[in-house]
């Protein structure tokens, strides 16, 4: 019941790895970025240009997919790669997150979560059982734990309550899973998520305690949410030095390029962020020397494309004061042409992580990537 | 400096026609219809999509694009086309329907129309020559004269009024756009826009002095703006009685699948309207049998495409059930689906209209057509 992981090269002078990842929908390569599919659809994009720009795996969302249009009716349409025409790998979030940080009223004792909708009010409960539950129904190629994910910063002992109450959880997800037959014919897997917060003391008990279950996959949750960004590495850090190597690893809910590029170094294989697409709405687009900003002044009569070596649709179409029109015109084609400009610069970058880890020269890539990228940022920053 | 057309076949028992309409950017069969990207993009849609669904030609409107971003930038970018990624023709509005429907404060002579921008109260002059000057900017394959388009209902003597300055203002872009050399070392066309409102008399008068100038076509302005139905049409076809055979007829700013119909029977070439974009935005989708809202609660379960017949990529991907979560999440591919199916219907409704005028059959597959789409429109309607 565990899915295909190998470990195609180790890098020498980092802890970053080339992987293959292998689910019944497909073969990925890591180090690898997952577009943010949360409604069922990564905003504004269509399925097949998520495969035109490269996207692998995406992500769904088991606490939107719950309330809304509900998980009996996804899995009723023969789950969510049927539901939304996406034929690659799904990999789904429990929700808990979801529920800690969009519901109101939550009630969280170690049974599991009460909480009332975002949408309109109405009381829900969700526990492990129902969260492996509601995923076996969307037919996600990689369900997630529900785990408890404490606010940057809290009390320590609230942290260990709380890595405590994910182990429990974790472990009652797993049976429940083992005891489950798979919906759609083929079979589904479980990921663990490593919580506590910024104390190496307790991440070490929760990533012990969930590799003793051992589980097809592990992930770091609660970071990127406030926290110093050296004690965010440091953090992963901690985790990778523990978790098996033979296990995938995933970095849940983080970042921009330059993070994603130190994970990597870290012994991270997976990656989701919301950042390509919803700043690619607000016209932020990604390039190797920075972000660029179309809507800025400066590019009112720029003819040029966003990234002269980029070779997207809209890069190899439209020119920054097109975009820029488009932007201060609200015109839904910019959101489109920024969601897909960034997805294939993610993809891109990633793809040049894999490609420098296999010729073992990723250490010196990265420095090359952080050089040119930082300053060029710096250079934007001026232009605003 | 004119078009080529050329009508390739009467139909013996109407006044409809197969058309073949030659510009610089490639050649139309008409009737067609014409999706409007108002400021340069139609709402929601990439040109290649537009493409895909079988668009021949789009609109521009010069009111927007002078306003935003300026036609000065799209000419240093090189003209419309250029500027937004679309290879094919472009007719272009003049403004002058803009200008009294959109604009505050507008003031009217003979000279021309003094009005304040709707974004941001700024004041604009717009002449004829001016309206002209702005389309050349543009680059569009064919312009239309500045009108005035009074009202309904008007008092006879203000339509007299505006039907002698619409000719006026006719006669003075004609005069322009002759003594214009072409931007892009293209020929643009310009066409002059029969007025009247809901007055035989007048609505001759004012075909009859458009069509001594001898321009390259015609359009039929100032209808679909609240007028009976009957007297629509009754307006149709006392213009194309009179407007020459060997000039293409555009009807602007209608209409529904039923309309077009009826207003291809009267000898009209060329239509644009927004309902098929506008009304797939709000999750109304065009069928054979009538029109469909994904948002009703019967389409919840609902895992059949919008169309069984129909091979877009909304309905060769999509179920009801899942178009149905697009519109109720907000999501923005929702729109794009809408738009893409609504469109796609549409040109397949004007290559049916065109295949049957070609095999002598047009009437009697108008009737076939109305027969099946108005049942079942009753029908959707019972279901809200």
């Amino acid at each position: 019941m565990t899915l295909d992981f190998k470990v195609l090269h180790q890098d020498q002078t980092s802890k970053a790895r080339l992987g293959s990842l292998t689910t019944a929908h497909g073969q990925i390569q890591t180090p690898v970025f997952m577009p943010v599919g949360t409604q069922g659809t990564v905003k504004s994009l269509s399925p097949q240009e998520l495969v035109e720009v490269g996207s692998q795996i995406i992500l769904g969302n088991a606490y939107h997919l719950y309330l809304r249009p509900g998980h009996e009716i996804i899995e009723r349409a023969g789950g969510l790669h049927k539901f939304s025409s996406w034929e690659k790998p799904i990999l789904t979030d429990s929700g808990g997150y979801q529920v800690f940080s969009l519901s109101d009223l939550r009630k969280i004792n170690d049974e599991g979560v009460t909480f009332q909708s975002h949408h309109d009010g109405s009381f829900h409960e969700l526990s492990p059982e129902r969260a492996v539950e509601i995923q076996m129904s969307l037919g996600s190629d990689i369900m997630m734990v529900l785990d408890e994910c404490p606010p940057y910063p809290s009390p320590e002992s609230y942290i260990a309550e709380s890595v405590e109450r994910t182990r429990n959880w974790a472990q009652r997800c797993l049976r429940k899973w083992q005891n489950s037959k798979p919906k759609f014919g083929y079979e589904q897997s479980l990921f663990a998520i490593v919580q506590g917060s910024t104390l190496s003391k307790l991440r070490k008990t929760s990533a012990q305690a969930l590799i003793e279950m051992d589980f097809p996959g592990y992930a770091i949750g609660g970071l990127s949410i406030g926290e110093p960004k050296p004690v965010l590495f440091e953090m992963i850090g901690v985790c990778t030095d523990i978790l098996p190597e033979n296990k995938p690893r995933y970095l849940m809910g983080m970042g921009k390029p330059e993070d994603l590029v130190e994970a990597v170094s870290l012994g991270v294989d997976m990656f989701d962020c919301v950042i390509p697409t919803r700043n690619g709405r607000k016209g932020q687009f990604f390039t190797w020397t920075g972000t660029l900003n179309v809507r800025n002044a400066a590019y009112k009569e720029d003819f040029l494309p966003v990234d002269e070596t980029c070779k997207c649709y809209t890069c190899l179409n439209f020119s920054r004061a097109y975009l820029r029109h488009l932007f201060h015109s609200n015109e839904l084609l910019g959101l489109r042409l920024g969601s897909l400009h960034n997805l294939y610069f993610y993809h891109q970058l990633t793809q040049q992580i894999r490609q420098h880890i296999e010729s073992n020269n990723f250490i010196s890539w990265r420095q090359d990537f952080l050089n040119h990228y930082k300053s060029s940022s710096e250079v934007n920053k001026e232009e605003n």
